[in-house]
């Protein structure tokens, strides 16, 4: 399966048979202080500095997300969007829970997009999903619904299902929605990364769409967490995962090693190239 | 599954169902220009500094090889078993080629080791099977016969089988047969890891036995190793590896990753005291 985005000049594909495409998260404002400062002022600099050293890193695609608290973001985002695009040629991952902010973005688009998120509530159906036919962008599905997030990768899998389904009668074509298993702390419960990783295995076999994650809260309240979410992105990746969102810097490597383990990158081309890339960034 | 091993006064069971046991590579003269010195002049101060800083850093299991070119390992295994197992208290795995110096060790061990190893040959299974029985020690068979290696993980396990079997006739019982599914340079064969990643998982299901691996081969003639290493031993747990043999200050923490991450650590206990012992050496 293919679901295909494009930036200005460029098109990506991200293929459930090919390498592992990563999906920078650092442009959001959490935890990042100095970012809501400077986009509050619309100032763009911070952000498109994020962009590029994401890409050096390994970023195929981008997410914005500028939610802040008091945030107009149906203003804010489509103007990061276009400062973005205009320095950068990657497609972008347009992030919020505001449909308005979403279609404000889409108009701005230069490219096709992905749309981060919908999920399998009525309401954010019938928000998102006529949103990505008109403008012809692919969408995020993430797997809870009305009656919250199930710990049955079952359930997931139907609600995945459901949301396959309404985007296809919708007029989205079936390669055009990804699937976002969700990932919940490990610390709060034991069997949280088992139920994240069986429900990509069973969205993986059972539909084969494209598999996305962000999955650093897997790690929430514990030490040592890159190490924890490498070992996740990892299993991830074996049982399904396409293309991350997570931080390029702390998560290429390993996701090239994957690769390369998979046999998805045949005589390590990718692997040693991205390894001189930070070698070389370390020495700069 | 259950393989039990003893040190002087301690036992250890490798489960199939339980946590990861990490055996420790470090006493091996490959690579290690001082130990050869120390060694051939029967000076064991360095084997027991390795001995207690792999301990200290998550090992459970010893293994104990002092091949290099030249020496007189039928005398030298069982000396530096004696000197080890004077100072440590964790069950050995003896490690040789020369079944003369295996059950010249196992004359001297306290407890119930480990041999590594016995693999298909016959004349393996001829040496080394009679000594595993006459001195109760459980064994690790590697995958590869009389025809040398192959690359069909069907084929493996049918080696597996037949060391089992073998083993079985001779009155080792099964639980003490730990098989090794080989593991190649991914440098060489785009397929290496995978072929052993879907070889553990083969004798995993058919045949519920221990899985150990010496895994730092794969990553043989590539740039950041470590890299590559942490992420075919996350799969290869994942898959059915449970006791590795590894350096455990460069693979515990990602083991006990792993772990939690497969619910055999409940509330983090034992990722979050290793990530403290880690933090306490850095300190001191």
């Amino acid at each position: 399966m293919k679901t295909i985005l494009k930036s200005k000049s460029q098109e990506l594909i991200i293929d459930t048979e090919g390498p592992v495409v990563v999906i920078g998260e650092s442009i959001n404002p959490t935890r990042r202080k100095k970012l809501v400062e400077t986009l509050s002022l619309n100032n763009f600099e911070l952000a498109i500095q994020l962009a590029k050293s994401q890409i050096e890193a390994g970023a195929d695609v981008l997410d914005i997300n500028v939610g802040y608290p008091g945030v107009d973001d149906a203003a804010l985002l489509p103007a990061t969007v276009k400062a973005i695009q205009e320095e950068v040629d990657v497609p972008l991952c347009i992030d919020s829970p505001n449909p308005k902010a979403i279609e404000a973005a889409l108009k701005v688009i230069e490219g096709r997009c992905l749309i981060n998120s919908v999920n399998g509530e009525e309401k954010s159906l019938e928000a998102i999903l006529p949103l990505a036919k008109a403008y012809d962008a692919a969408i995020i599905g993430l797997v809870m619904d009305d009656d919250g997030i199930t710990h049955d990768p079952e359930k997931r899998l139907r609600i995945a299902e459901k949301i396959l389904k309404r985007a296809i009668k919708q007029g989205i074509k079936e390669e055009d929605v990804v699937i976002d298993p969700l990932a919940m702390a490990v610390s709060a419960d034991p069997n949280a990364c088992l139920v994240t990783l069986e429900t990509i295995r069973l969205v993986h076999e059972k539909l084969g769409l494209n598999i996305t994650q962000g999955a650093s809260n897997i790690s929430f309240g514990l030490p040592n967490r890159d190490v924890l979410n490498m070992a996740h992105m990892v299993l991830s990746i074996w049982n399904g995962l396409t293309c991350p969102i997570a931080n390029p810097n702390k998560i290429t490597t390993m996701v090239r090693a994957a690769d390369l383990i998979r046999a998805k990158d045949d005589y390590a081309i990718r692997f040693t190239e991205h390894y001189q890339m930070m070698e070389m960034m370390k020495k700069i």
